[in-house]
């Protein structure tokens, strides 16, 4: 099978890789062309444009950072859009929000072409090692057609539901992962100011009911006061607004969430856009009127 | 060594019970009579009074509901006070405030009397199973003398501070708990709400980085609408009353922790108190407009 791949960002490269790898005679292209230098030196073809790539690719995957940034790919002039066949596919697996996945999605239906929304979660590391969790919107048939080439991305695809379905999941991921964040910041917090030791109190709820691969990771650079990302708290920043605003015009109220969300707001205006989210604890620190040892 | 054993309810009677399979001489003192029946039958002695079993024991374990119960064990009429002797030890494992325990501790050791607090998480199924996780709290080396006591609860026994410090474990480990309990609830009700099937997002969301003890059994209760305790979320109601006033008597802001305890609040207001905690999910649904399945 022919396939392309557009955004050869910190994720993308090694994802693109994976499938140089697995055999598949690959197209890239980036908007910065020594992105896709590592691809090319591997074997991958490079596209001047991305209509280009999707004249010839069969299916053409995505991973860029916003809405917008897919939408200028997709039908910005010499995008996708202008180069695919009837009967292509193309699987973004951005994060962005569920109404621009549909949107895109019922446009490129218009001339025939097939898309999923897959976004992952994993993370760099995730996309390297090949262990990315991949959560999937669209139709089951176009799923099975393209799943062995996810699986050059990781074993656990998970078809979530229709149009925009995976983008959904991977918005609850993130309430998930970053509300558990919170919790944990909370609780070593309260360990601190009431004289038990927050590396011992980790210690003691992993493995139990409060055990979770937030404690083990992020607790741990909590109890390191290690706040280098890992995931950059700017970018659960960009995930929460999504997500509180397709809630808000959803009707869905989500209070707590909410609350998470004003916690990574003050985080940003503490100047820790790009330390770890780990770094909610600092917030907690703040309004303590406990100086922050970490700038 | 000579073990007593005082509050022989759901999770005492099988925690007792591990003690005599241990080969410990166990004597049991319980309010209602009735309750340490069971004990007697396997070969333990029962006291007509706290003060009589404090009397003969070297080592007493106590698990009661409210630091009422607690202070009115050891210090009411014919309480454990009565009978102890210097040297003794009495060692708490019930989840109150810290302190309450380090109150205690402080009025027991001028008696000569150690203490430590040691409350576990595991639930009833833990304390059966013998898989209870113990946080610990007060003297090193008077945790090192019950060690092998308390081994028979639980393998995984953490030392996590002076008096009171078990205690405060034990609230961090609730305010993680429940906290996640929460994120888990408002992440299903928006995959519900958004379009996607939330059992396909729970597991597309296990094993990844938002995986969690909690996403896989609350988030099971969840999915399936079976809110049948579990874990009655009354008594996550009353863990919160106590580490929220703890919090706010220390100075301690905890932003997100207080919203859970509103959430929690909410469901008492719903008639949920003797539901499972992840019954929170009928919180946002009533607050959706959505007309709960569950009265």
């Amino acid at each position: 099978m022919r396939v392309g791949f557009v955004g050869l960002g910190a994720m993308g490269r090694p994802m693109a890789l994976h499938l140089l790898r697995g055999g598949h005679a690959l197209a890239v292209w980036s908007r910065r062309p020594e992105s896709a230098q590592p691809l090319v030196d591997a074997g991958a073809m490079r596209c001047p444009t991305p209509a280009a790539l999707a004249q010839w690719a069969e299916v053409v995957f995505s991973i860029v950072t916003t809405g917008a940034d897919v939408e200028q790919v997709v039908f910005g002039p010499q995008g996708l859009a202008e180069g695919f066949s009837p009967g292509a596919v193309f699987v973004d697996m951005s994060t962005i929000a569920p109404a621009t996945a549909r949107d895109i999605a019922a446009r490129l239906a218009a001339r025939g072409v097939d898309m999923l929304d897959a976004p992952v979660s994993g993370g760099e590391a995730g996309a390297i090692a090949g262990t990315l969790a991949i959560m999937a919107g669209g139709e089951a048939a176009v799923l099975e057609r393209v799943r062995p080439l996810l699986a050059c991305f990781g074993p656990r695809i998970v078809h979530v539901g229709g149009q925009g379905a995976g983008q959904v999941a991977k918005a609850c991921n993130q309430m998930v992962m970053v509300g558990c964040i919170e919790a944990v910041a909370e609780a070593l917090h309260l360990a601190r100011a009431a004289g038990a030791d927050p590396a011992r109190v980790r210690e003691a709820l992993a493995g139990g009911s409060a055990g979770s691969r937030v404690l083990e990771v992020f607790g741990g650079r909590m109890v390191e006061r290690d706040f280098r990302a890992g995931v950059e708290a700017r970018l659960h920043h960009k995930d929460y607004d999504i997500l509180m605003q397709d809630a808000c015009r959803s009707g869905v109220p989500l209070p707590v969430s909410a609350q998470v969300w004003q916690q990574l707001n003050a985080l940003m205006a503490l100047g820790g856009g790009r330390q770890d989210s780990a770094a909610l604890l600092r917030v907690l620190e703040a309004a303590s009127g406990a100086s922050s040892r970490e700038s």
